[in-house]
């Protein structure tokens, strides 16, 4: 949950944290106005812009999906503003489509987050591009002028933390360990999705005997079943969205965005990567320059 | 842990369970001595058979792998033979390969179901076969001539747990309850993994979305996801293994088993199921018959 106030320049050191959706102990109004006590008690009354999860029908109030294909710049025109404890609110809508698969997908947030790129990058808004927004649920978005066209949720970053936590595949003395980061196993990883691209559910076991028969003279098992995982993700990725000029735009976090950034590289392509909070931040400055909300 | 007086008659109905590998609070002799403790009370010195992970680094007494391409019938000829407490005991070896992927790969109790599947069906030895073990990890097995030639681990069960308990895609009021089945949901998840193979990771997302934007006027979100994965599974298996002949012998529990025969016909595929039990007694029984051990 991200937020805040419209009237006040953006920047981002005057971000506050706060628990995510599935943390929750009060309801997301009260959870709120306690995270943002500091700026209520220095403006007074704000006005709130919020996007993520707070406008899904587990959040605050439920702000509808606008459909692809979809101008990114009419997210801002499709606010959901309603009035509490004497604050104005608006909630960002979440986008939906029909996936590269032809089933039924779904963003919230990750709508903000490209505005904003699209917001700093305006070249972006000729031709087509192809996003990749690492992550829990990493999301892949096909962009043709400036049209939001489709997208596809990969479970990239969930299926990593919970094979890593409730697996077999990761040797037990590793399990409660802050991850390092070993870039051959990663390679090693990437080489195995790279060769048998359709086969993840058959060559994820791989993580657990390469280590048990040490056929390999250093192995990492998380930093294998990392690049297993994301070798996996772009494969399939830059399969379905061919006409990407070569080139991928990661918006994220930089450890992330850089080990997909390997993996791109892998299999011979390029990237670029723009700082995923930077890209939230102008999202919202984007949407709330462009609304009286 | 399975095993049985190879002196007495095996027979199904002297059953006795105890815990798993991952579940043990004392040393496995220790809780094998507590599990046949009412063998022990009836016949005095006992001979032990013992096969699985037992046999693992992780087990009792580690029994080396053989290698693959192996004539199954020479594994009853590698037990790991040693006394305990009086009593004679032996461990089936595991089993290692290079997989259809280039991958190491192992199994440890399921040699001895094979076994004793071609123990029940001698036909088998001659020609090609495709097996199916369903299970926490599944085993594709290829027999030749009634050589093991090779054989891929998938995680299909293990995956499918994990993503139950702990991934966003199960509602959560679903994920306490026993599981129901509903064909019609499973069929789909199938459909999905048919038409594109090569997208695990992408079109799994979809089993969240299906239920948030109910596309479909019933739908079960567990029964989904199994027929995704186990589609998945048995599509990259009867790609690897082309020269199956058009049949998969499944060997295994009958629900799980029945899972996977649905698939299978879903792909134009023929299967035959072979109660998993009885393979297990049949392999010992082997392995006992032609040993003095």
């Amino acid at each position: 949950m991200l937020c805040e106030s419209a009237t006040s320049t953006l920047q981002p050191d005057k971000l506050i944290t706060g628990p995510g959706i599935k943390q929750l102990e009060k309801s997301a109004a009260e959870t709120l106005f306690v995270a943002i006590e500091p700026w209520v008690s220095n403006f007074g009354k704000v006005n709130l812009l919020l996007a993520g999860m707070v406008g899904s029908n587990l959040g605050w109030r439920e702000a509808p999906y606008l459909s692809c294909p979809l101008d990114a710049r009419r997210i801002g025109c499709a606010l959901l503003v309603f009035e509490e404890r004497g604050h104005r609110v608006a909630i960002v809508p979440g986008v939906s489509c029909v996936n590269a698969l032809g089933q039924p997908d779904v963003m919230r947030g990750e709508e903000t987050q490209i505005l904003g790129w699209m917001s700093q990058n305006p070249e972006s808004l000729g031709g087509t591009r192809l996003l990749c927004l690492p992550g829990t649920h990493t999301k892949w978005v096909q962009l043709a002028d400036g049209e939001l066209q489709c997208f596809t949720t990969s479970l990239t970053g969930e299926l990593f933390s919970i094979l890593r936590q409730h697996s077999v595949l990761i040797p037990q003395q590793d399990i409660n360990r802050v991850p390092d980061f070993h870039a051959d196993s990663f390679r090693q990883g990437v080489r195995v999705a790279i060769e048998h691209r359709s086969d993840l559910l058959h060559a994820v076991f791989s993580t657990r005997v390469r280590g048990l028969i040490k056929k390999d003279e250093f192995f990492d098992a998380g930093s294998y079943l990392s690049g297993l995982l994301i070798g996996f993700d772009v494969q399939s990725a830059l399969n379905t969205y061919q006409d990407s000029n070569g080139i991928v735009e990661l918006i994220g976090a930089g450890d992330l965005s850089g080990k997909f950034a390997m993996a791109i590289e892998q299999m011979g392509y390029r990237s670029k990567i723009s700082d995923g909070n930077q890209s939230v931040f102008a999202g919202f400055a984007a949407i709330a320059a462009g609304v009286q909300h």
